[in-house]
């Protein structure tokens, strides 16, 4: 009989967003009338921009037509994706990347999932906390995290802790660890690291020979000068850090899924014997061998993001979101809460009142306002007694849920 | 510091198709003004049927507006696509399956390489030989197929051999084995399977406990009525199967990405202790960490594969190609070479004269007809001494080729 990986079993089955849904399901059926505002989910709402419209109908009208017709492209996706990322990504910030470091994807998601394949199983490895589970997850599945315990910590995995009292910004590992994960704009706190605060993580890496996947897909987001948009932008970086971007909250991909990963060449992990070996060359070897590319017409909707038509009108998406980060921010401040995030960030970090729990608060919340978000503690264990509200909902939405909260007695 | 996966070290650099794209920019270099034909390479030519394109312009106009905007999916596929699925490639044949059983996914690549994931890395497995890298490769990589000899075999890997002799039906395993995989049309030798030949499969899988991955990604090619569809339509497969599909091949879908995995409920492994586990929820929890659906615009075009005009279209450009391959193989025969394949499949098998290996006869077809195949070798050891020709070219590529091998004095 063949035997299964034992590590999924040790995944617990139910989804931190599957047990919102039954609870707002529950409350539907009890009260079918009310209207509920969802602004828990990390879901866009607005449409792709034009430009990507533009590009993609032209991309589907080259499938039609056997002389223009697109077969298989590089695994790696194509030299005209690649080019404009390199151009406006990096090479605008003084930062130097070559094509064959770039790798397109079919989303964030599965590069993040599918990166630690590159590494041995035992490696030791740290998060944030909390933060996107899919580091925890993904790392369970090959048995990296170890095993669980009662409060909800896996024995592997070195936690760093992001509270109230350090201002969500974690304090470095007191003993080394192999991997770290990185998310800059911070899922789910909303909180971002200034030049200087991520300088002491890739000293730290380059010190520790430790290697960093660092999640940039909330770079866009980002208002204040003095907060890197890309961990290369740190010197020694390149040596040591992965980065991981997405289309998804920068241009409305989504549904469209494209998302690309940048492995320096710099980049070594060590064999047994010592010796180094790029991880670039191994990730082309598991994309060649388990990926075929993304899809052209996806790859040419990406690539008029970059043009200056669909620069302007991602920033006026983007511009839209912010404005309803900043009327939640106030509307909660307002109505008395303690609030974190959303200025570099689509997220708005809300802290429970009165000590209450992540999941106490989210009902509360739903019952009485008839708002939906998502509790904390579902991404991690210092995510107790938080609530993550998005800004990727309409304006209107926004704004009647601080109506409603501005007049809640809680 | 971080430890490499070891395992990855075990693959080597080079890649088949590199490879032979070195030698053919060899030639190049010596021959600029030589016309060369490509079969090698199994990538389709004909555009997307008009029914997909259609489809797929609609649904990039539905993601331009916020009333109708798409955003994250779900992770195993839109029940539309899904749903056609069903009826189309299962229902009509007299197999019942659910749609919680079928994950859409970016392509059958993605797949089978990940599909190994659900299961420890220390089980047996068999492959037919030659066939399809992916399966090999993808196992190397968790560990799963051991150490390489100098024969080009794997220490844990049963190879089946497919030869003239046996008429490339391997024989089944003279032991038993926890994980077999079979693709049927096959890739690259382009045989088949009848009713009777597969059950016999089935039935060792039954009475062994083996798990069969059964890749049909060519399943649009058959044309002879005994050949099954589906590895379902024998009875007990649901048992012990997964069924991976393609639309590369039948829709032109290379350059789009999209496929889909069925895993029925009763597919089990076992943990240590010998309790069964669905395959279905784990591979459920697998693509829903590390995946995030294909891209809408991708599914809405795959759907109108099964409208009527669409099934009308992708008929056609099977026929085209499957006429490719007719006048191959008979211009092959005609020319005094044995050929396999190419009845209901896209791939002919051609075995090369006068003893030569593969790469030999490869270099001799690109230098002195100027026509580039690929070697059998490339799929496994007992592919030497053949080569691959595909049926996805131009019609007049095809035929010029035959002229020029019906008068070479090879």
């Amino acid at each position: 009989m063949a035997l299964v990986n034992e590590h999924f079993l040790k995944l617990s089955n139910s989804y931190l967003f599957s047990d919102i849904a039954k609870k707002v399901h529950a409350f539907n059926v009890v009260y079918p009338k009310a209207k509920l505002i969802r602004l828990g989910i990390g879901d866009v709402t607005r449409p792709l921009p034009p430009a990507c419209i533009e590009a993609m109908h032209r991309a589907v009208d080259e499938l039609a037509d056997a002389s223009t017709f697109h077969g298989y492209g590089p695994e790696q996706g194509y030299g005209f994706l690649i080019d404009a990322i390199i151009k406006h990504d990096f090479t605008k910030r003084g930062i130097s990347i070559s094509p064959s470091e770039v790798f397109i994807s079919d989303g964030a998601k599965s590069d993040t999932g599918n990166i630690g394949e590159l590494l041995r199983w035992d490696n030791s490895m740290a998060i944030t906390d909390p933060v996107y589970p899919v580091y925890v997850d993904s790392n369970t599945m090959c048995g990296r995290t170890g095993s669980l315990d009662e409060n909800g910590r896996w024995s592997n995995v070195t936690y760093l802790s992001c509270t109230e009292e350090n201002g969500f910004i974690p304090a470095l590992p007191n003993h080394r660890v192999d991997l770290i994960y990185l998310c800059y704009p911070n899922n789910p706190t909303g909180t971002t690291l200034t030049r200087d605060q991520l300088k002491l993580w890739v000293d730290y890496a380059l010190e520790n020979d430790t290697l960093i996947v660092f999640d940039a897909a909330y770079e866009a987001y980002i208002t204040e000068p003095d907060v890197p948009h890309s961990i290369y932008e740190i010197r020694g970086a390149k040596k040591v850090a992965i980065e991981i971007r997405s289309f998804s909250k920068t241009a409305g991909f989504t549904g469209v899924r494209c998302g690309y990963t940048v492995v320096p060449k710099e980049v070594t992990a060590s064999d047994i014997k010592g010796n180094r070996i790029p991880l670039n060359s191994l990730w082309n070897r598991r994309q060649c061998t388990k990926f075929n590319g993304a899809s052209y017409i996806t790859q040419r909707g990406a690539e008029a993001i970059y043009t200056p038509e669909g620069q302007q009108q991602v920033k006026q998406t983007i511009d839209y979101y912010m404005e309803n980060a900043r009327i939640m921010r106030e509307g909660l401040t307002d109505a008395g809460f303690k609030v974190y995030g959303g200025v570099n960030a689509p997220y708005i970090w809300l802290k429970a009142p009165k000590g209450m729990t992540s999941w106490n608060f989210f009902e509360k919340l739903l019952y009485e306002v008839n708002v939906v978000g998502t509790p904390g503690v579902g991404f991690g264990p210092s995510g107790e007694g938080y609530l993550r509200l998005t800004a990727f909902g309409k304006r209107e939405d926004c704004q009647e849920a601080m109506q409603r909260i501005r007049r809640w007695k809680f």
